[in-house]
């Protein structure tokens, strides 16, 4: 069954009527709408998805044409004035009595005004979050398609940068490298700022890209990821210019046995919690339990991080056709540290790496 | 006063003990503190400012460094689980009864969890919209400042790019070597998706650029901005390689007598319909009315579309200091378009244009 029809199967089970998607990345799962949101201001849309019958797409003109072309079965109705303006008229015309929103993304201010007109119209709004992205979470075969070639070229664009990599570059100007590659080579955009930190900056997960210079031996973490056809990637390799240091070493083929292990362990069926263990083990078993500060890794899909998480506290349970990360890393303040990211599918057997790149992987 | 002095004695008048500040320029126009908000639900902080004494900034240890270094006079506090439970203790431990949140920047599922802790802690949660943003439209001088860099640099980019370009290349194309270059010449980040569009594709105001190459003789729109230190700059300059036809030439030109007519009637105390109209009526007079479909303008500054907005319904005056785009356009479906925009500081007496770049203005 198709998303759509799925959601509406769901709104009758649910008892109501429609359901409004405000979510940039639901928008498009449902309607294969691609325009994007400038900010969560400024929407380039909304769908209005009844539980039966055509949906429709509230945009305004700037977008008709795009909308009209992409979302295949939806009626695209223009905006005049606000959307709530328009809505009014809309849930009038189709009858709507009940409608669920998203409260995960809707603003205060603009949830209290779709209250007030539900007041107004004896309508009832039911906010609601995470319909659309539980749905998300398992991946049909077509979309593992697509993130398999977002995985792929963002692959190529990482050796192509690395092939040039040398002492003396800054991290700046790797990442924007990096980000120039990514677009010249086809992306659509960046998935997440590019993570370029070297030396003493790799001991922090989330480091900005500075203006300090790369040396040779020290770990450099190269944090990555591109969207394609509306598909993210998210991959993270750690690499040394000339000979690591005997430290260096020790950390990447910990970090990397960890990966290993956390690999072996996933499968469906296996909580998130037990596959973040699994990695964990392995590193605290070393002594550095303190020092990997984050948990294994988050769902990719048309977002980087969506669910599911994969961290010590959560008990669900991982489902075959989802699409995680596996990075397990090490921060040691003051010297440096090392992040190993793979993509994987989990399968009802195990998993399949998405991954092909092995640079530094298994030194 | 500096701005985070006024909003304490607003709260005082207002009667309330603190305010929460969740959205980013926000954030950063009150503490200094820089880092940036992958998406509304990855927050990097958020202000507590309490109605007198030192405020906070809450953030996660990812943060913590850069949070120490940049927000001078703010505590910093470490989220240890999540923000709910910490602003739960920081509420007790302040005293705080009545604290106004920005209803226009938090999400509507936080805003209840906000709510329901107010109410099992007997706070007042009070939502309000644009409290701050209120006070950004008018700048300081060291403000103007900024924005002038961000704007000369932005010329830089563009005058670089232009000096290059040529029959053949791709929308797109330039669109990335307008980015690499502002990247490269020290731009935190563009400050929108770059417009490069060409042809028929230069009638749409918000055109994505595509992979047509742009031709001699047609209008080429180039809608770019950056921003530099925090500051936004956006520009448009509307662009002919080869001679322009005489269709070209006429609508340039009138669309250039339309900006300087909104420039010669912009100052201090006009209201923001009235700046509006005056280039709208030279556009009106020439029988083109119809084709100017969007406002004359916006506020820039930490965010490329703040407050105030000029258009034909907003009646609020402009004040001094208010740093404002003229943007007036024309746009003939199949033919194309032209947008001319500089950005200006409103004075007591007139207004001061912020860009040099005279490219193809004055034809």
């Amino acid at each position: 069954m198709k998303p759509l029809a799925k959601i509406q199967t769901l709104l009758r089970r649910k008892g109501a009527d429609a359901l409004l998607v405000t979510q940039p990345e639901n928008r498009r799962y449902l309607s294969g709408y691609t325009a994007t949101d400038l900010t969560i201001a400024e929407s380039s849309g909304v769908l209005l998805v009844p539980d039966r019958g055509a949906p429709l797409l509230l945009t305004d003109s700037r977008y008709q044409l795009q909308a009209e072309k992409e979302a295949a079965g939806f009626e695209v109705l223009l905006l005049r004035n606000s959307l709530l303006a328009t809505l009014k008229k809309v849930l009038r015309r189709l009858g709507i009595r009940r409608l669920i929103f998203e409260s995960h993304y809707l603003l205060h201010a603009a949830a209290l005004k779709l209250i007030g007109l539900g007041q107004q119209q004896g309508i009832e709004m039911i906010p609601r979050s995470g319909i659309i992205e539980k749905l998300r979470t398992r991946k049909s075969g077509a979309e593992i398609e697509r993130i398999q070639r977002s995985v792929l070229l963002n692959e190529a664009v990482f050796q192509e940068v690395y092939a040039k990599l040398k002492p003396g570059q800054t991290e700046r100007e790797v990442a924007l490298a990096i980000e120039a590659t990514m677009m010249r080579k086809g992306a659509e955009a960046p998935a997440f700022p590019t993570i370029v930190a070297a030396g003493p900056n790799a001991a922090l997960p989330h480091a900005v890209p500075t203006e300090r210079a790369i040396n040779k031996g020290e770990t450099i973490i190269i944090d990555m990821g591109l969207r394609l056809d509306g598909y993210c990637s998210d991959m993270t390799r750690t690499v040394v210019l000339g000979a690591p240091d005997p430290k260096a070493l020790e950390i990447i083929r910990l970090v990397r046995r960890a990966q290993l292990a956390a690999l072996k362990a996933i499968k469906a069926g296996i909580s998130a919690r037990d596959a973040d263990r699994a990695a964990r083990e392995v590193i605290a078993a070393a002594g550095y339990g303190k020092n990997f500060g984050h948990g294994l890794g988050h769902g990719v899909g048309l977002a980087v991080h969506e669910s599911p998480s994969l961290n010590r506290k959560r008990r669900n349970k991982l489902q075959p056709g989802m699409v995680v990360t596996v990075e397990p890393g090490i921060y040691l303040p003051g010297w440096g540290g090392v992040r190993l990211e793979n993509m994987i599918v989990v399968k009802e057997q195990g998993c399949t790496i998405l991954n092909r790149d092995a640079t530094f992987l298994d030194i």
